[in-house]
């Protein structure tokens, strides 16, 4: 999981409570050998649920993460035949499974030569070798699968300055520091992980003439405070104190080499000096914070090697040709108990239980489900991404949705979703009917609104879900192409830890035992997402009316609409369009809302339900505008592309504003919030048009 | 029509002959009151055929043509409205009509201050003013709605120099010029029509710093070399020696002020200072052609104008959703008779001999019917381009194929065709069974190939069609929103003249007794222009599997694939995975054929048939890539975009190789060509896999 990316982003206004209009549907008993669903089968659903087997997920990810597994490494190769092996099981196995292959351009520490920071003394002789390894506390930090601890994509370089401290290198603290008086020209800046992405740091600093970066995490932001070896791992969640994350610093995602094209063999290749969103200096994460000169030695190598995705398929028995897509990376950068094998643990025994149903002949879903293990996301949501370049159109007019589950389990306390308005009704719906772990008899549903909640216009106290940014996998479906996604884990309670992410995020000490003695002993969080995902995938595959709620988009609208309206600083005027464009969005929606459920009270043609299928399912799409953000790589979703700004509002048009507002009026920078409030309207007008009844034009 | 945008592109290989799947339809018996069909009525389409008349056709060809109705006049106004009464007929009208009203950018010259170009003798007196207007030869010449001769957004200004002969205008032209010594700076060019663009002449011009370009209607281009009064019209089809040709200048296409958004009052509007593809200097179309100092004075102004779409439909009765689309425009120069009230006139006898059976109860399509008449397209195909922006998702996720009938009458001869390979084989079965106009018995079909041919590999000898360029309406139909489009109407024998376009194009002498007198007397040939499109409408609309024939498309990807290796200079390791991409298409397209032939024989559910048709309809958008030529606005059909050099072949590619030629291996220009392969092989790559089975990945 990228986590670093979904900055910035936040909790969004994404989301709404839907009772489901799927709840009301009526099961049709089963029939052996030649099944033809007709509608979502209560029965095979609760078979599902109550098959997903915790000590699976916990036999799953103990195989899983028994080896470190690094894109491209001999164990990831490994892993794709373990995936291959389970889709193509007889008696639990998928229609097909194959794995996909592209060539990718890495990058990885030198073997020979490790990448070195040291202290030096006013004599200039080193007085401090930062470690270049995590201690070998539980036997798995050792041995030479185990990456040292590196940016990757940084450049090599042996940079040597004084050390700067640049809290967390964003653009303010340079400034700050700046301010100060402090020279940077030529200084190795000291910065701490979080509040920006990891690439920018080396970014900023660079812009004031800093020759290195180094980047440490702070045990305020991911311990607790703590830090002493015996309230660290292995005797605590905590991160021991020679603990490093490691990470991508690429500023884009997807291959660097192929934008836009999938890196297959042949396709064209950038020159490495055409190639942007690499860190400009040398960059390297280290454990050690002291003062005084410091020698930088980055030896980083860029290798291309091949990453593989590995594809499985059950085939639709009445709708072939609609997608429900499940997917999680398979790559770590150590042994990834954590990130992403728990995810991986999830799918394995997912896909076993719909396997097994399907090789025996009980069940067949109405759509097919695709089931994918992507490679090198920790790079850069390469993948994922290739395949979303390769097969652009194909899965454009055809994904239902897309449902990521990445790292399946921070913590045990609830269930956490990012995703796309239409989605929330359908998890609200899967929720509501499953138990929740742990004490108590509260649903999945009941818990989660303990921990994250909001007052819904519509619907009043609902759980709320997050905004998609591009922290994972599910990046190129939503802002590339459109597809209405959602991220699914189960995580913390905030009351009881600070920390940024789980506390050997990235590192060496993210291993099964960690997993199993402190995030989920019991494995019935993992059981949950397992649950939870389970019962999304068969109400999305099965329902002969798709449960996509398009018309809770309406609320997410008129919140952003009051956003701009309050804190754009643009013209009441200026306005008027975009309220009409939110209020004919609302109405038809609400309308065809009101002609779903008529529909669903007669005997309604399987044809006029598909025509009516394809307006929810491709509502996302309408979003999509290729030309809105030029200077965005892969970003057309004109309502969930980056936003600089706090407010939850349109980001196009938010993040024109907020550089116009020290400009003239009549400047080009205020012609392009005009642009940007037309791309946004004709959008909205657009959205509208397609929910309109079919034959009106 | 916008003729000079045809150019460069030329007779493509687009086309190939198929017997038609469709013609081996049953149909199936209607039913009066509650008809539900389910495939092609052999009967009704017989109905439809034996129904459209030519007098009928005559007679709204009269009213249409009866005033001058340039784009956003009142008469244009008034045709509006009598579009509206047509298609709201409750005995002869549509479901329903309505119009749009889009606000846009036209020009045009000065009612107080016409343009004026003087010749300046020795002394520096006027020895000689051009004609303002067409001599009143017909009674028809005459009166305030005849727009003086002008060319449309080029800029005000009064330059004097001396004359310079420039021959098209085109950029080897000012070369020529220059290599013989002949100083261009401040001169007029004087260039005669066709060759170039008309805009082209005046940017070329500019290059080369001359200060006014005058444009002339050559006798050697459009008479046949004829041109005194009593050789040309009213006493023959050529034009009398005061005709000017009239016509847009701006480069582009849409409103010059929204591009890329609808022209609705609330869009973003670029300030003047910032719309580009208006020609630089200022112009003038003009009669005479002598030499020595020219005074010339252009007064066009811009106006922000009203100018409506007509849009009227027939709902479809089983898959509403699936829009067959059949458009013209309405706006002419000035009368306009031919160009484009004959395509108008069909339009309105094929919506009343539709609408009639519908009011009946007789019949009701398949699909949904959508009739478009189109305004301002004489300014830049405004009024469709403004539409494919407003409804850009809804159109491409929803239409089956554009059909465009501009003007339907060029002379008398033979059907001409310009379309994608996917709508050959639907023409060809049409045309196979409506009698050709004159004598003996020929299809229409048959004496076509008379006329335009071409040897297929796969089926022999076939009517040849030609490819789209942006010359009408189709334009952002087809690389736009990549949908399957034609363009149809009867034309010339060649063997007979060698006129670039018939002789009164965008001239006063385009009236209704020209054509009536000189094109086609009896209407014969705008009669079979409708049975044409009438019968390729009522395929497309109502035949249960789609009479899209893909696997045409093999034909032409493999001339194209042919061409580039002869032709382009790139060595054979890069040919290597378009060979695999073309091979791949052409076996995935076969065995989609396959299948489909199967599904034929048996007793197909209608839902299988959908995705099947889905994958034949959403093919062509398969080939768009919006990134593909950034340079390019609209254009992003990376088979169809525009190319420069002659082979015909993959644009980009071509366009790519041939500025690499000069250029050292691993220039700038060379990593183009690359690019520009890779794009071309993803396209492939990902339109074969829109074609293979819907559950394999």
């Amino acid at each position: 999981m990228q986590w670093t990316k979904v900055l910035g982003l936040g909790l969004g206004a994404a989301a709404l409570l839907g009772l489901g209009i799927i709840l009301g549907h009526f099961a049709i008993p089963k029939k052996a050998n030649s099944p033809a669903p007709q509608d979502l089968d209560l029965e095979i659903l609760e078979t599902v649920m109550g098959q997903l087997d915790a000590q699976r997920i916990r036999e799953n990810l103990r195989e899983l993460s028994r080896e470190p597994h690094v894109a491209s490494s001999p164990r990831d190769e490994d892993l794709v035949q373990l995936l291959l092996q389970r889709w193509k099981d007889p008696e639990s196995g998928l229609d097909s499974a194959e794995a996909s292959t592209y060539e990718v351009l890495l990058s990885f520490p030198s073997q020979e030569q490790p990448n070195v920071v040291d202290i030096v003394g006013p004599t200039g002789d080193i007085i401090h070798s930062c470690h270049r390894t995590e201690e070998n506390v539980t036997g798995e930090q050792g041995g030479p699968d185990v990456v040292q601890p590196y940016a990757a994509y940084a450049p090599s370089g042996t940079p040597q300055g004084l050390l700067v401290y640049a809290n967390r290198g964003a653009e303010e603290d340079f400034k700050e520091l700046q301010t100060q008086g402090i020279k940077l020209e030529g200084t190795i800046a000291l910065t701490r992980y979080g509040g920006v992405g990891r690439g920018a740091k080396a970014v900023n600093a660079a812009k004031h003439g800093v020759a290195g970066v180094l980047v440490y995490t702070d045990p305020a932001d991911i311990n607790d405070g703590l830090s002493s070896p015996n309230e660290t791992f292995p005797n605590s969640w905590y991160l021991p104190p020679s603990g490093v994350e490691r990470g991508s610093y690429y500023e884009y995602f997807g291959d660097p080499l192929t934008p836009y094209l999938p890196a297959v063999p042949s396709s064209f290749r950038l020159d490495l000096a055409n190639v942007s969103g690499f860190p400009p200096i040398p960059t390297q994460p280290i454990v050690c914070a002291l003062g005084c000169p410091v020698n930088v030695s980055v030896y980083n190598r860029l290798e291309l090697r091949n990453s593989s995705n590995v594809l499985g398929i059950i085939r639709g028995a009445v709708e072939p040709d609609r997608y429900v897509l499940y997917g999680n990376h398979r790559d770590s950068w150590v042994h990834g108990a954590v990130d992403p094998s728990s995810g991986t643990a999830v799918l394995l025994e997912l896909s076993r239980v719909l396997g097994t149903l399907l090789k025996k002949g009980t069940w067949r879903p109405r759509r097919s489900i695709v089931f994918a293990s992507w490679g090198a996301e920790e790079f850069g949501l390469i993948g994922s991404t290739e395949f979303t370049e390769e097969f652009f159109n194909k899965l454009q007019e055809r994904t239902v949705a897309y449902i990521n589950v990445d790292i399946s389990v921070f913590a045990n306390a609830t269930l956490r979703v990012q995703g796309t308005p239409p989605v929330q009704s359908v998890v609200f719906s899967a929720t509501k009917e499953i138990r929740s772990p742990g004490p108590g008899d509260l649903s999945i549903y009941d818990n989660w609104i303990r921990y994250f909640n909001r007052s819904s216009p519509v619907y009043g106290l609902v759980p709320s879900l997050g905004s998609l940014g591009a922290g994972s996998d599910y990046a190129s479906f939503i802002h590339f192409l459109g597809i209405s996604s959602m991220d699914i884990a189960y995580t913390y309670d905030r009351s009881k830890t600070s920390a940024r992410i789980y506390p050997t995020y990235h590192t060496a000490f993210d291993t099964f035992d960690y997993m199993d003695k402190f995030l989920d002993p019991g494995f019935s969080s993992h059981q949950a997402v397992a649950q939870t995902a389970g019962s999304v995938i068969l109400r999305l595959s099965d329902s002969f009316f798709l449960p996509l709620k398009v018309s809770d988009y309406s609320e997410t609208l008129r919140s952003f609409l009051q956003a701009a309206q309050q804190d754009l600083g643009i013209s009441l005027g200026m306005h008027r369009p975009l309220v009409t464009a939110v209020e004919k969005f609302e109405a038809d929606a609400a309308a065809l809302g009101q002609r779903i459920s008529t529909l669903q009270k007669g005997n309604p043609d399987p044809l006029q339900v598909r025509m009516l299928n394809d307006q929810l399912m491709l509502l996302e799409r309408t979003f999509l505008n290729p030309r809105a953000f030029p200077e965005e790589r892969y970003y057309s979703h004109v309502l969930w592309a980056p936003r600089t700004g706090s407010v939850a509002t349109f980001p196009g048009l938010s993040n024109a504003c907020s550089r116009a507002r020290d400009t003239a009026s009549g400047s080009e920078a205020w012609a392009e919030v005009q642009r940007q409030l037309s791309i946004v309207v004709t959008a909205l007008e657009g959205a509208a048009a397609t929910l309109r009844p079919v034959a009106d034009l």
